[in-house]
């Protein structure tokens, strides 16, 4: 069977709203003598718009949580296809016709599909949260992003001062 | 102007596909002494196929990548409307012509616009990456998602539970 199933996050992001201003014109208050560590204040941090009472965090998490269920998904298919082809079959055959796109969704229709596919359910369920809490490494998830910021915006500035450098030799 | 630019990140995940088999037949060997702290092997872990060379941390950190040039748009509009309010008409108008799939495309394409255009992008270059390493939270979207693998597992179980004892109770 053609395992075709692309996933698409649609619900990540939101509309990209126009902002609200914010205002920041509170009295001066000298500080009382600190007793405790001092409180990091969240206004330290750039204002982002758009996110209403979610966080950017729970957006990503929300994201990595649908992305943790295709892997959970992948695994238990890895698993059946070595062991037990009719599983296998069955799950390939219920991918074919459920998107993965939502994965408490796909999850949910599994569960109701019959007493063999609930045992697949549950068991995707018990992967993924395995999977998140033991396997996934969130220290390279960081490490990796950061690395990725520092790499793109040094190439996007080089290849564009080398286009631009080049525009110049010719006239 | 609506700004309705809706992102979608559609490379994150690639096709479905079938799992190899992973040889485990290695002959035994006894120990030797151990000198320092024992390796953690990797196949420890489950077999995650699919991935190829990259890993899942690669995939999720270039979904990020993309949400953090998203975000970092967002900021940049958001300072912009306040106090200078002609760029940010222009990156608004730019916004509804380039799509922010892919963030590097967007911010490529906004430098080669115009010289006005060029300082927007190394702006929002210069925010994304201080938004990835200063401002999000790294230990939170952890705990969030720890948090919604649990609550959506004990969610899906809890719901098919309600479901089916209330059908028998029709019977």
């Amino acid at each position: 069977m053609d395992s075709s199933t692309i996933l698409q996050l649609p619900q990540l992001f939101s509309i990209l709203p126009k902002p609200q201003r914010v205002s920041r014109a509170y009295p001066f208050k000298p500080w009382k003598k600190r007793t405790s560590q001092p409180t990091r204040f969240q206004c330290q941090k750039m204002y982002v718009p758009g996110f209403g009472e979610a966080s950017p965090e729970a957006k990503a998490s929300n994201n990595l949580h649908n992305f943790f269920t295709y892997i959970a998904v992948s695994i238990v298919t890895a698993q059946l296809q070595s062991y037990n082809p009719e599983a296998y079959e069955e799950l390939m055959e219920f991918l074919g016709r459920h998107s993965l796109n939502d994965g408490d969704k796909f999850c949910a229709d599994l569960m109701r599909e019959s007493s063999r596919h609930k045992t697949l359910a549950l068991r995707i369920l018990e992967v993924r949260s395995a999977y998140c809490k033991n396997d996934f490494e969130w220290d390279n998830l960081k490490r990796l992003s950061f690395k990725m910021v520092d790499e793109s915006n040094t190439r996007l500035m080089r290849d564009y001062v080398l286009e631009t450098s080049h525009e110049e030799r010719e006239k």
